[in-house]
């Protein structure tokens, strides 16, 4: 089989560590081992210090990062890791799994921050072009259940402390998009992490099995 | 008069420092002395280390920045100098003189390293809007003179070390735009100090007549 790009995405808590094992695992019974793993915004030394500015603050004080800053550093993290990273791990024919990608921006900043999609559409198809992801796991939690998980994790970086709204905002519009690509399989992230597992492995295979 | 935004380009070594003090002393002359200064990249914490990023690869080891990375990081830094320093102190009355703004980027990025003019004119208009500097005094060197003045100075930084067709590229870029905008005024910046510093104020008078 061809490489192909694989994404997992989803709010937080929404269990992205289980499915990201089950997607490794699903795909070694395919007999697929060749992965790279990336996550986003990071996944290279430029990336990651923007990571930190916009995740952290670091380095900036109690700095208000700018919406259309925020997003700016996003695509220019995400271009680097496409182009640096991405694109030549595909080209010599590993597998990519990425912790988040696009998505997540048409996602938080387009739902959860309002930032106008038609914007981001356009800085998306002007510095993407035609690069998508073959398939994207999106894991779907109410921002009640995700929230609750993951503050029992620990700490949580600026955009884990927006609001609720914030998040009911976010989910919507990661389920619009899911809804109109074909690329994109929901999986009920709400069941027991065994059921979720499950329809993890089970979506894997059904989309490999029409990639055949 | 209401406050305005005036900024200064040219290649290095244009004498831009010079033009700035010639352009503050004429502002004087004018009676008007609430200035603020800004530099791009940078001007507030997040575009500083931005800056630091694009132009030093600091804390990125030896990591080469995407031409796309780049310019969303250029333009991320502009975005947030705009938002949080330029247009706040316009409001208030101030006037800003700018060391470089958006006319470098297309210069620089869009002549020198052939990105895409309408991508970056895309992303200018994405970002910034219909916001314009007021006047900006462009100092056109050649290459030649203007990095044998810089390499005089010390150390260059990343894009300062580009090849001469790097810097004619960007000369030739600056040279269409500002004959195509009557808010740029070149400046003939191969005169010598005197000569130039003449001109510089006589533009910037010329300039304030017609906004009477």
């Amino acid at each position: 089989m061809v490489s192909k790009f694989i994404v997992i995405e989803g709010l937080e808590g929404a269990g992205k560590t289980n499915a990201h094992n089950v997607v490794v695992a699903t795909l070694k019974e395919l007999g697929i081992t060749d992965l790279v793993f990336t996550r986003e915004p990071g996944g290279t030394p430029l990336a990651e210090r923007l990571r930190e500015l916009t995740l952290n603050n670091k380095g900036i004080g109690d700095e208000i990062v700018t919406d259309k800053a925020e997003v700016l550093m996003f695509y220019a993290a995400r271009v680097q890791l496409v182009e640096t990273v991405i694109k030549p791990a595909l080209e010599r024919g590993a597998w990519v799994i990425g912790d988040r990608h696009d998505l997540s921006t048409q996602a938080y900043q387009g739902g959860g921050r309002c930032i106008d999609q038609q914007l981001l559409m356009a800085l998306r198809n002007t510095v993407l072009g035609d690069f998508y992801p073959d398939l994207t796991i999106y894991l779907d939690v109410t921002p009640e259940v995700g929230l609750k998980r993951a503050r029992a994790r620990g700490e949580l970086d600026r955009i884990e402390q927006e609001s609720f709204d914030f998040f009911n905002r976010t989910r919507a519009r990661y389920l619009e998009l899911a809804a109109t690509d074909s690329r994109i399989r929901t999986i009920d992230a709400t069941q027991s992490l065994e059921d979720v597992s499950q329809a993890v492995r089970h979506a894997v295979l059904e989309w490999a099995k029409e990639l055949a």
